[in-house]
């Protein structure tokens, strides 16, 4: 046997060795995961309309007099970390316990208007924006998870900075375009848009275009999404692990992302 | 060139491309995930004692009156599919906001006292039962979740038959023996233990060891869990995915397996 026989029979044995010992080994690494879910309290941005209101929580048995530590606890379907169902803005729309596990897993792509939102807390992603950012990165991968970074995690400790709410009531805070929406969930069928602000409609909107889009696709959104700066503009995968509750039109949701 | 030195060139190859297939391609296969989580709702079996109480939900908005539907919900800590988080029993233990994530992931191993407990509703996984079935699988990996199925999940969907309470108000449904408990958390190095009925303890405990011996190791619990039929003995891998309550005791949870 020449040395470059053996040479080549070391390489195979080594490469079939390597793959063998990948499909064995866990699937995943939580050292190679970021948790894209803020810690829910009664301190958590929410939405001020409506009936809308804080998380509330309380002991309803305790070590010292029940030998158990145990609470409950009330919150709207749509506060802190969490997804907008499509049946929440569109009739006909599938609840957030119906949406297929094949729609909580996916690639994600994350697009950034941090600088231009620091400057303007009413910047929209655009489709022109859109285009030249597939121009640089190629085409968002058809069944994507595309998340929009604002820069507004910053502010997510201060819930009155989060919603930046002017003295006639406005709120003030970037989001995606409703032409840039249109596109993700149309042509790249793009399974959610996540953002992480506390809407997919800027703060500003009165009709909620982007909400209406994503809904009438079939498709959900995610809000209140953490730690969005520690992903890359391609290569990461998401996985959307809701509340399930049954008919429910959003809920708080625990979202991991693999890095690549 | 030989027609050997090809071979051996064409399979490293081979070897190689795929490799880089597999880093490159989705993580996971969710036709090969089964969700392990209930729907939530107002029959959600709930834990009949102190001031614990069903899951209520009630619409905040709707489409016709304010072109929205959102709702808001009020539940236990421990309702439904859920996590039992180390603070539960025990002082000085981290609540469910703080579990590491390389403990919310890990390979799942499923015990089997199903046919022993459609016979007796008080059955419990002894050490004596686990060392056989150790001595039939192999050890318990150390780092597993390890789940205990008893075939409860066919009364899920009636929490009469589900809690099964006796006249005197003593609830009869199997679990894990202590000393099964202690040894999964101790030599074994279980992450966490998790069962298809209401309880980690069996109905009929007063003292709650199993909890105990669990949450003084720092591990967690896992409980109303879902389609534990449809997962092998070994070979399982969990993804547990809890609410992020700051300080709680517990939580919801969406758990899911991937399965070999």
């Amino acid at each position: 046997m020449t040395r470059r026989r053996t040479l080549w029979i070391a390489l195979a044995a080594m490469a079939g060795a390597g793959m063998r010992i990948d499909a064995a080994g866990p699937p995943l690494d939580p050292r190679r995961i970021v948790d894209l879910t803020y810690t829910l309290g009664p301190d958590t941005p929410y939405w001020p309309g409506g009936k809308y209101h804080p998380f509330k929580s309380e002991a309803i048995a305790t070590l010292d007099a029940d030998g158990v530590y145990s609470r409950a606890y009330c919150t709207p379907e749509h506060l802190g970390t969490h997804l907008d169902a499509p049946n929440h803005f569109e009739k006909g729309q599938i609840a957030i316990d119906q949406i297929p596990l094949a729609d909580l897993m996916a690639p994600a792509v994350v697009l950034d208007i941090s600088e231009k939102a620091a400057k303007d807390a009413d910047a929209l992603l655009t489709l022109e924006q859109l285009r030249a950012w597939e121009a640089r990165h190629g085409q968002v991968p058809k069944g994507s998870i595309v998340l929009l970074r604002t820069g507004w995690g910053r502010r997510a400790a201060d819930a009155v900075s989060y919603r930046n709410m002017d003295p006639e009531g406005r709120l003030h805070f970037p989001s995606f375009a409703s032409d840039a929406a249109t596109y993700l969930v149309g042509p790249r069928e793009a399974k959610a848009l996540g953002i992480d602000t506390l809407s997919i409609d800027a703060g500003i909107s009165k009709d909620f275009p982007v909400h209406h889009v994503v809904n009438a696709a079939g498709r959900y959104g995610l809000e209140n999404l953490a730690n969005l700066e520690k992903l890359p503009a391609t290569g990461a995968y998401l996985i959307v692990a809701p509340m399930k509750i049954g008919g429910g039109t959003g809920g708080q949701a625990r979202v991991f992302a693999l890095l690549p």
